[in-house]
This record gives structure tokens, sequence and C-alpha cells, in this order.
């Protein structure tokens, strides 16, 4: 099964999000938040996104997506992420949105590549009917 | 100036989004976050939603941009929104992202539709250089 790691510059995001997700999947999808600091502040840690991808890949995934809120979070999840034997996908996709998908997605058994694809697909979704 | 409303099934992803909101724009833009139920649980609530757009009307905001998380959570904002008598817009954008910029976009007084369109323009975001 493929897992998730969702980094965000909050960690109440990033908790917030995995609740979620694992709501809407019955925790079946493996799913790791790393937001925030070591110390819980606003920003990013390598260090924290190198353990969710340490837990990740503990609980055998067969391969991670990488969700993350700013672009600014993109190097710390590379620098975290070198030394991840794992298949992993850093994903462009909106953070909330498509880490919701992306666990459904996962929660049927779908592979890597279509895992990322529905997340990119959230990019083109209509929440409001009425307007533009 | 507008203010921004963020509905969110999650508690913790409304308050980090706000949080995150108020520290790139030194809490210049007028921000509620109205995530989770009345009792914190996951879902929606068009009390809160309704509490949260009365807050910005306070404020004495001209406008409000209101971002929400999931389709499902349009109908509560619609519910909450029929008695707001300041212009308001729900956005299509994606949720983080969208109410970062759009924060960004009012802290330097933009009206309703700019901020409006800045935060839809971030569904083109690309946060990786280096895929697709």
């Amino acid at each position: 099964m493929i897992g998730l790691l969702i980094v965000s510059h909050s960690r109440k995001i990033a908790e917030g999000v995995k609740e979620l997700a694992d709501q809407m999947t019955q925790a079946r999808v493996p799913i790791v938040a790393a937001g925030g600091t070591n110390e819980g502040e606003l920003g990013t840690s390598a260090d924290l996104i190198a353990d969710g991808a340490a837990q990740l890949a503990a609980h055998g995934v067969d391969g991670m997506l990488v969700l993350v809120d700013l672009g600014s979070a993109v190097m710390s999840a590379e620098i975290a992420l070198e030394s991840v034997a794992q298949p992993y996908r850093l994903s462009n996709a909106p953070l909330v949105e498509g880490a919701l998908i992306a666990a459904v997605e996962a929660s049927v058994g779908a592979d890597l590549d279509r895992v990322a694809a529905a997340a990119d697909q959230t990019r083109e979704l209509r929440k409001i009917d009425s307007n533009e």
C-alpha cells in the first residue's frame, strides 16, 4: 500500500489533514503528519520529515506520496528524503484536497502513479457550483 | 480591507491556516478560523461559520473571502452566510494555498475581486520544479 507524508509549516495543519484523511479512509492508509519545527513552531523540519518517512517505511509501505503546503517546504523534504529506500513522489497537489483524495485512492490499493495522479487532479476541483 | 473566513472540517486545519497566514501578513488581515463542529469534532458547523462572519463584520471588513476544504462545507457556509450584509465570495481555491496568497493580497489593500482572483490562481501553483 502507498503511504502519505503530510508536510506543512504548521503542526496543526499537518495533524488536521491526517485526522480528516484517517476518518475518510477508516485509518486504512498509513499517513504521517510532519508539520512545524521540532519545537512545534511554524516552519519545517527535515528531521521531522525524515522521521515521518522512516515511520512509513517501518509500516512496510510500497511507496510514499509527499504532500507539502508551500514550495519552501520542498527543500526540507528533499533533504529529508535523500536516504529513503522506498519509491516516493513529491506532489504539486494542494495539500488538504490532494491528501484527502490521495488517501481515498491509496485505500483501494492504487499504486504510486495512480495515487499521485489522483492528488494532482484536485487542482481542477470545483467546490462551488455557482460562481466562476 | 478584505477579511478571510477559513472553513474546514477540522478545527486544527482552520486554526493552523489562520496562524500561518497571520505570520505571513504580520496579522494585518482579519482572518477567522471556523473549523470543525461546535464540539471540536470533525465536521462543519453553520453556527461557527456564522459567528466567524459576524466577527469579521464587527471588524469592519469591506468584504469577505470564504475558503473551504471540501465541497461538503459549501452548504454549511451558504446557510451561515445568508444574513451577512457585507459582500462575500465563496472560493474554489485550495484551502491552505488559497488562504495564504489571499491573505498576502488582502494585506496590501486589494479589493474582493483581486483577493479572490489571487486565491484562484493558486490552482496553477507549481511547488516542485523537477517533476511533471
